[in-house]
């Protein structure tokens, strides 16, 4: 058989293979929208757990929604210990490996684990976003030589999690910059990981394997990984009046700029400007204003470049925030993941419910009828 | 802004994502070819370390590169004494949760872990390879409370892995059927596993990663899950005279006979054949001929449905196999990703060695401009 005559769609690339109700990127204009709202409503007026509920159940939550749906999530916050005692054991590992060992390593715990009705996965779905914080932060304990901090059902979800990774209660302000950080982080579309979520949903595999095939996905330097390109970069400048002859250098060697540019925004990255403003003001109340003065300085030399679609990403400034909180960079995907995962949930859901397998074709162009000879007479 | 007018693929059906030259499933007349060579050829004349090393190697081996192939898989079969550790905290899980999550923990325990360079994947990959079957092989020891045996570097992959699960050596024949296994189930084309684990790799994440992810996803009933159904059949049917009544009352309800029938063979699957003389036998051999006979017989009155393209598939005579060797039915899927885990590994060498981020789109239905009202205000 010769080679087949088919089209190509390397990377699936405009390829439309779902519909969806649950958020829309337009990257042209620069816009994020979940459910309908704007991601700049959803960032400055509501809290995280209103948008993962908005994400999950398909509505913005009344009080007494909220009170509920807060509540579950309260609830589940713990970790099995032999999740604890499994995080132990791998602790060297990088962040993201221990928490996708984790989380797989939860199902052994779950009852009806296989279940994949709507409730059942939006039940178990609540459950891991809950544990998700609880597992990145044990881990950063026990690394550090320090015992867990137990999570503390007094506080919202961003709270508790900065609670239990740095073992202190974060002041208001600190706190609802990295509710806002979630809120922006929480779906975006077709994105790898998501998209690689919804395929193994699709073969109905339950959830938490669906959600660890999104968290191995997450990892990759082409997806999660640039926030934590930012702040080195921000490092090797050292000083506002170094980014001029910084960027010079850069566009000599035709090298990237880490922060600018987007697969699919042309324009601003709408989620970028939330933390801009949170790392203006963190970096005045650390006392460290330089960090923020010198990214405020690339930003503005790289102006000209947006009119060609090079914008700032929402990497830019999450990459300086979690520096000024003094989170290790390699902490900087698994914080993405906090938000994520309910987003796999949201998406996983979505593919359930209209479910059919997801299997493209690949076109072979490989040798065709080779004739098998044995090994002795190979030569 | 209007829906947007786009044609959906849904299930990504016949859309070609990208080409290969690892395997080719021809659905239409039930070949398959891994890199030119017929699954005929192979399952009878050669070995699972010769197939694998043409897969990952790209060609089969001469006796001085298969020596050193199975020396280097026969050397990282030991897995750490922590990975251990982690099998016996989650003891009860699923084998498939309970083999993903140790995969996943090898990574910690991996230097060079996030190397996605051709030499580095293909040597974590074979190590992955090498590991599975003692993950395996020691989840079921250490569930049924006996210790694990450890590997035998005197033993061939199969006969290996059967004499850590069952803590003896297999005979010749035995060893050689599951050998025979291991080969039919290494590759199968843009298989929805494989593919998502191509999809983790497409964003430069590592190998252990997109294996976890292919595990994640092999793990669906609809997709690894069919060998347990066949088995359940035949002890249900119990005797070869009730054969024609069961498969009537099956049509009666229009219920779906296990076994039979698959996404891409429209003709016979050319793997079937290789298991069912095997299966003859051991029944046989083993004095209980009977399932044999039941599984025949069903084979022969469902011939009418075969020229409407519902013929036997490979899981047919897979389930008969295993049960007939004393496998439990959870451990089926397992078999299958020993055999499989190697197919991930060929596939992730091909992403990454001409990479392009795989990102389709979402079509979006949901609302657009939605009133932000704050929550107060919610009815």
């Amino acid at each position: 058989m010769a080679e087949q005559e088919v089209e190509l769609k390397r990377g699936l690339r405009d390829v439309y293979f779902e519909s969806t109700e649950s958020s829309l990127v337009i990257g042209s204009v620069g816009r994020l929208i979940y459910r309908g709202y704007d991601i700049h409503d959803l960032a400055e007026r509501a809290t995280f757990e209103e948008v993962a509920h908005l994400l999950l159940e398909k509505h913005l939550p009344t009080q007494a929604e909220l009170d509920a749906f807060s509540a579950s999530l309260r609830q589940c916050r713990e970790i099995p210990p032999e999740v604890t005692e499994i995080i132990e054991r791998i602790k060297d590992g990088h962040p993201m490996d221990v928490l996708r060992t984790a989380v797989s390593a939860l199902a052994a715990f779950e009852p009806g684990v296989d279940d994949v009705s709507h409730e059942g996965t939006l039940r178990k779905g609540i459950k891991i976003t809950a544990q998700t914080p609880t597992i990145v932060a044990a881990h950063h304990r026990i690394r550090s030589g320090k015992p867990p901090v137990p999570p503390d059902p007094s506080l919202p979800h961003a709270a508790n999690f900065l609670a239990m990774l740095f073992g202190e209660r974060p002041d208001d302000e600190t706190a609802r910059l990295i509710d806002k950080d979630l809120i922006v982080h929480l779906d975006h579309g077709a994105n790898a990981s998501s998209f690689a979520a919804r395929v193994t949903a699709s073969t109905l595999a339950d959830v938490h394997g669906a959600v660890v095939t999104g968290l191995s996905t997450l990892k990759g330097p082409l997806h999660g990984g640039a926030a934590e390109g930012v702040m080195k970069m921000a490092l090797e400048i050292g000083e506002v009046e170094n980014v001029e002859a910084y960027l010079a250098a850069k566009r000599e060697r035709r090298e990237r700029i880490m922060g600018f540019g987007h697969a699919v925004y042309r324009a601003e990255d709408p989620r970028a400007r939330h933390l801009r403003e949170g790392s203006r003001r963190l970096a005045e109340k650390m006392g460290d204003p330089k960090w923020f003065q010198i990214l405020s300085e690339v930003e503005k030399r790289m102006q000209p470049y947006a009119e060609r679609g090079i914008c700032v990403n929402v990497d830019f400034w999450a990459g300086s925030v979690y520096y000024l909180l003094g989170v290790p960079e390699d902490l900087f995907i698994p914080i993405f993941a906090v938000a994520r995962v309910p987003g796999y949930v949201a998406q996983i859901l979505e593919q359930q419910d209209k479910n059919m397998l997801i299997r493209p074709q690949m076109r072979y162009d490989g040798p065709m009828d080779a004739e098998f000879v044995p090994i002795a007479e190979r030569g």
